[in-house]
């Protein structure tokens, strides 16, 4: 068998399919509520990148995970 | 340069940080609206591991993918 040289190459590898790196990890499962009779706003935005400052609630962080890994993922909207 | 024979490995590796493998990846952000006046049940989830055959709506595949990973997603739940 021949060996190959393979060129050097900087490559971030993580646990395979992992969705949440940090939000409320001593929690086994992450599920929020909402009461939706009692959303004060027109139209309320939940995060559903794992990313937000504000998490349950989105507060734009998905713009920059999106740009920075190529991914698509964006909040749920709730509208009264 | 000394050439390095490496050992044959099943490594999985992805795109870093991303969260959305499949879903609606011909969409540049997909975002979701829910009208909550329309709600029909007293409790509805909704997907945030985008692991869900029914997405936007959780169908239960979180409990596979945080089994397979080490992760602790789970649904936002609407409730009436
Ligand atoms: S900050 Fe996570 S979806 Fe907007
Ligand atoms: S299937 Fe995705 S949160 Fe339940």
């Amino acid at each position: 068998m021949q060996a190959v040289s393979l060129p050097r190459r900087a490559v971030a590898v993580r646990a395979e399919g992992g969705v949440n790196p940090e939000i409320r990890k001593a929690e086994e499962k992450v599920v929020d509520s909402v009461v939706v009779a009692e959303l004060s706003k027109p139209v309320t935005a939940y995060c559903r990148c794992w990313r937000s400052g504000t998490f349950p609630l989105c507060d734009g962080s998905h713009m920059k995970h999106n740009k920075a890994t190529g991914d698509n993922v964006g909040p749920l909207l709730l509208k009264k």
